[in-house]
C-alpha cells in the first residue's frame, strides 16, 4: 500500500510516492509555477505584495503527480492503483478568494488579470496597517484572541489580508462569496467540493491565524469583525462554523482528478496542513521532540498532549490544539529568518554565487568559538519568536579591521544559534520539554558547519530528519492513517519515519566558550530588544576582544 | 627666494620646492624606501613589529630633492641657490637608537640586520604591555604625566619603544649612546651634527610622547624613570635637556649635504616637527581653524595663543606648548582609523580594488539621509578620541535582509562623521573655538561624497587645503619663516596657504535628518563607550526604521 503526499511551496510543488509499511519513498517529481517571477506574482510599485495565480496549482499538481508515479513505477509492486490516500500541505496563511461554487476568483476569466482576485500568498505584507490595528482592537477588547499568538497579529494572515482587499480592492471583495486557505482549498477541489461552505477546514491553518478557537466558538465573534468592518463581520456567516485535525478526511478523490492523476477515484483526500505542521510530522515530531524546519526561515514545532495544560508562552506566536498532530496541542514558533541571513550576506553583499558558501565555510573551519571577536543579532526581517516584533533589524559588532566576510558569515549562523537557543530555552520555561531536536530543510542537510554550531552553542545533539521531502511524507503519513493503513499518527510516524545517521553532538569544550558569547548576545538582545531598559554594555565589546586574544593564542 | 619641504612619509618621502613670496610649488619629487615591504621592515612572527631602515632616509632624500630640483628649473627665475632654507618633517614617535657619534646604529654594519637597532615606525605596537605599564605607573605616582595625554600613555611613542627594546634586545640598547626621533634625526644629519647631545629637540615630538614639559622642567624625571628600570633613569642624561619650537633651527646645512643635494651650504635647517604638525601649517591652522588630516586615521589639530589658558581636556591626547605653531598650545586629537574602516570593507570584506570605491558612492548618491536605516560605530581600530580606549571594535546595526554593500559603506562614512562631530564638541567645550574647518589629505581631495556627509553632519563648512602637498609645504614655510622671508608664522601661511575654492557646506535639510542619527549614535557611543552604564536602546533600531521608512517615501 503506497500514499502519495503533495508539498505545495513558495515557488513549486512536489508530489512523492511514498510506501506505508516502511516510509520508502518510491519516486518524487517537482513542477515550478509558470506565471510571475518563479511562481510569484509581483507589483513593482509594491515590494510587499506577493500573490499566485490558483490556476498553477492545478496545471503543476498533473504534471508533478504524473511525474512522481511514472517514477515510482521503477520499483517492482508498485501500481498507481496501489495508492490509498492523498495528504496534501501548503504555505500559508494562503487565503484564496472563491465564487459561490468554490471557484478561485483568479480563474476566472472577469478577474484573471486582477492581483487581488489572486491567492494571497503567505509573504505577502500589503496589510500590514490592517494588521496592526487588528492587534489593537483585539488587545483592547479580545486579548484573548490574541493572547496565544505572542499578543501580535500578524500581516501575513487570514484577516488582515481579506480586510486590506475590501479596502484596496472592494469589487473583488464583493465578488468573493467566500475565501478559503490554500491548505483547504486543493483538497477541496481533489474531493470536488463546489460549496465554500462544505469545504472542510483545517485547525492548523484555521487556528491562530484566522483567530479560531473552541474557546470561543470558532471564529471571531461578529461583533468583534464588525468593529473592524460590518463587511467582514457579514463574511464569518460565508467561512466555517467548525475546523477539523487531522484525523478528519477532506472528501474521496473526485472522478474528474482521478482521470487528470490516473489515480483511483474515491480514495480518501486527509485534511489539508500548512507545509510545515506536516514537515514536523514527517520529521518524527512526538511530545519531547522539537522538529526544527530551517529553510529561509525556521519553524520550530513542538506538540504536548490535549489531556495536559498548556499555559500561554509569552512570544510564542501559535498555541493550538489539533494543528500539528490530533489529540495534541500544537506549539509553534519561529525565527524570521535564517537561511534568508545568509543569503543576504553571501549573495547580496558579497556578491557571491552557491559556491561562496563552501568557500566562506572552508575559511573559517578551524576557528574557535570567539576567535572572529564578531557577535551579531539575527534581527534582519525582525524577531518572530520570542521578542514578536518586526521593527527589530540586524546588529553586527566586534569588527575590526582585519575581520574577513568568512568570519562574519560564521558570525551570522552563530548569532540564528543563539535565536533558536532562546525559543528552547522559552518553551522549556513554560513546561513544554526538549529532549530531542529534529532538523530538517535543506540547510539541516548542507551546513555541517551550522548544525554543529547550533549544537554547540544549544549545547544538545542535533538530529537530521530522514527524509529530504518531510513536508510531502508529513502529507503521506496523514494520507496512510487516514486510509487505516496505520491505526494512529504515532504508529504510522514510526513505522515511515526516520533520522539521519549523522548527528551533531556538543563538544563540552566550544560549549563552555559559547557560554560566554551567549550572555554577551543576550545582553546585546535585551537592551535592544527592550527587555532590559537600563543595560551596562561597557565590557560587551572588551570582553569580546578578550575572548578573541585568549581564543586565537 | 624658495625654500625646500622635505615629507618623510610612512613610506616614501617627498620634496617640494616653494616660492616664499606666494607658496608657489615649483616642483616635487617622491621616493620609496627600499628596504622591507613598502619600505617597513616586518616580522612575520609578530604583526604588531613595523621598523623602518634609517638609511633609506637618507639614500631616498637625494634621490628626491635633485628630482624636484630639476622640475623646478622648468619655472623662470629659479635656480637651486636661490633656495634659502630647509624644512623637514617625519612620522613620530619614530625614535632612532644612535651611538655617540650621531650615527644610526641600523646603519654600522654590525647591527645593519638587527631589528631592534632600527628606527621604531610610528606604528610599531610591540611595546603595548610597557606602555600600559607606563600608564599605570604614571596614573598612581605622576598623573599629571599623562593629563595632557588622555590619561594614557601609547604603545606607539618613545618610552614604550625605548622600554621594549631593552628588555627584548638588551645588546641594542646597551649599544646605543642616546636615541633621537626621526623628526629630530634628519635635520641633524643635514646640519652634520655630530653628537647626539647637540642634536636640537623639537618640542612637537618631545611634547606628550617623551613625556617633556617645561611645568616639570623637561623629560620625566629620574626617580620616575628609575621605577621603570634603572637603565632608562641613566638614559636621561643621554637624551635632552630643553626642546625647542619651530622658531628655532637645527643648524646650518654642512658641506658635506649641500654638495649631495645641491644646496648653498650653510643655509638654515628648520627644526623638525611631526608630519600632521607642519600639514596643519600648511593647511593654515590659526587660532579658530581646525585642521583635519584626513588619511588612513585622522589628525585633528587646533592652537589656542600661548598668553590663554588651556585646561586639560578629557579624552584629548596631546596639548602642547610650540608643539605646532610658535606661540601656542598645540591640541592634536584624531580618530584611529577612517580611510582604513573605508578599505576594510572595499577591499577586505567586499573584495574590490581601488574602482569599487567610486562606483559605491555613485550607487547611494541619490540616498537622503537615514533611508538606508544603518548606523555604525567608527571603532573597528578602537578609539583614541574622544573615549582614548584601544579595546573598542565595530559596530553596524539596522541591516535588513535589502541592505546593499553601498548602503554600508555610506554609513561608515557617516561612523567617521560622528566620530568628527564628537571631537570639534569635546574641544570646543573645553574652550578651543572652531570657527573653521579646513581638511587636508587624499580623502578630503578625493571623496566629495564623504565631505559633503561631513558638512551635513557637522554643520559647518568643510574647506579642502590648496596643496596636496600640505606637510612638505609646511616644512617649507617654517624654514621661509627661519630663513625670514617672512615675520613670523601667520604671516607666511597667509601668503603661502591657501584653500580650494569648492567648498562643503551644509545643506539645513539634511543636517536636521542627521542631527536625529546622531542622537542614537550617539546613546549608542555611550552605551558601548562605558560613559552611560544604564542605557535604554530599546528605541534606537524602531527610531532607525520609522526614519528610514519616512526618508523613502
Amino acid at each position: 500500500m503506497f500514499t502519495l503526499g503533495i508539498d505545495y511551496g513558495t515557488n513549486s510543488v512536489r508530489a512523492l510516492v511514498v510506501r506505508c509499511a516502511d516510509g520508502l519513498e518510491l519516486g518524487s517529481a517537482v513542477a515550478g509555477y509558470p506565471s510571475g517571477r518563479e511562481g510569484v506574482l509581483l507589483d513593482v510599485r509594491d515590494h510587499h505584495l506577493a500573490r499566485q495565480h490558483p490556476g498553477d496549482y492545478l496545471s503543476c499538481l498533473e504534471q508533478c503527480v504524473t511525474g512522481a508515479l511514472a517514477k515510482a513505477a521503477a520499483t517492482k509492486g508498485f501500481r498507481a492503483d496501489k495508492i490509498i490516500a492523498i495528504g496534501v500541505d501548503t504555505t500559508g496563511s494562503s487565503p484564496i478568494p472563491v465564487d459561490a461554487s468554490n471557484r478561485a476568483l483568479g480563474m476566472l476569466p472577469k478577474w484573471r488579470k486582477n492581483l487581488h482576485a489572486q491567492c494571497w500568498l503567505w509573504k505577502d505584507h500589503t496589510s500590514w496597517r490592517e494588521a496592526a490595528r487588528i492587534t489593537e482592537m483585539a488587545a483592547r477588547h479580545r486579548p484573548q484572541y490574541i493572547a496565544k499568538c505572542g499578543n501580535t497579529y500578524s500581516s501575513e494572515w487570514f484577516w488582515s489580508k481579506i480586510w486590506h482587499c475590501l479596502k484596496t480592492a472592494p469589487d473583488v471583495f464583493a465578488a468573493a462569496h467566500s475565501w478559503v486557505e490554500l491548505c483547504d482549498w486543493m483538497p477541496s477541489v481533489l474531493a470536488g467540493v463546489t460549496d465554500p461552505l462544505r469545504v472542510r477546514r483545517g485547525i492548523c491553518a484555521a487556528g491562530h491565524k484566522a483567530l479560531y478557537c473552541d474557546e470561543w466558538k470558532g471564529l471571531p465573534d461578529k461583533k468583534f469583525l464588525a468593529m473592524l468592518d460590518p463587511k467582514l463581520a457579514a463574511l464569518r456567516d460565508r467561512l466555517y462554523v467548525k475546523a477539523h485535525d487531522a484525523t478528519a478526511s477532506a472528501g474521496g478523490l473526485c472522478a474528474e482528478w482521478a482521470q487528470k492523476l490516473g489515480l483511483k477515484p474515491g480514495i480518501p483526500v486527509a485534511i489539508g496542513e500548512m507545509d510545515v505542521h506536516y514537515g514536523a510530522i514527517g520529521s518524527g515530531i512526538a511530545e519531547g521532540t522539537l522538529v526544527k524546519v530551517i529553510g529561509t526561515s525556521t519553524c520550530d514545532c513542538a506538540v504536548v498532549p490535549a489531556t495536559k495544560k498548556v499555559a500561554d508562552i509569552p512570544g510564542i506566536c501559535g498555541i493550538v490544539k489539533g494543528a500539528i498532530l490530533p489529540g495534541f496541542y500544537g506549539i509553534e514558533a519561529g525565527q524570521s529568518a535564517v537561511g534568508d541571513i545568509f543569503k543576504w550576506w553571501i549573495e547580496t553583499v558579497c556578491e557571491g554565487d552557491g559556491a561562496l558558501y563552501g568557500k566562506l565555510e572552508k575559511q573559517i573551519a578551524s576557528q574557535v568559538p570567539g576567535q572572529s571577536g564578531l557577535l551579531a543579532l539575527d534581527w534582519n526581517n525582525g524577531n518572530r519568536t520570542i521578542l514578536v516584533d518586526p521593527m527589530l533589524s540586524g546588529l553586527l559588532l566586534g569588527a575590526t579591521l582585519h575581520t574577513t566576510r568568512a568570519e562574519i558569515y560564521r558570525a551570522l549562523v552563530e548569532a540564528t544559534a543563539f535565536g533558536a537557543c532562546a525559543i528552547i530555552e522559552r518553551i522549556e520555561e513554560y513546561g513544554v520539554p526538549v529532549r530531542r531536536i529534529v532538523c530538517a530543510g535543506g540547510i539541516a542537510e548542507k551546513s555541517p558547519m551550522l548544525m554543529q554550531i547550533y549544537a554547540d552553542v544549544t549545547g544538545r545533539t542535533m538530529q537530521v530528519a530522514g527524509s529530504s521531502q518531510a513536508c510531502a511524507l508529513g502529507g503521506a503519513i496523514s494520507a496512510a492513517v487516514l486510509a487505516g493503513a496505520h491505526r494512529n499518527f504515532p504508529a504510522a510516524q514510526k513505522a515511515m519515519t526516520s533520522v539521519r545517521p549523522i548527528q551533531y553532538k556538543p563538544d563540552p569544550a566550544r560549549r563552555r566558550a559559547y557560554r560566554k558569547l551567549h550572555a554577551l548576545y543576550l545582553s546585546l538582545h535585551d537592551a535592544f530588544g527592550g527587555v532590559n531598559r537600563s543595560a551596562d554594555l561597557s565590557r560587551v565589546m572588551k570582553d569580546l576582544l578578550i575572548i578573541k586574544q585568549s581564543a586565537s593564542q
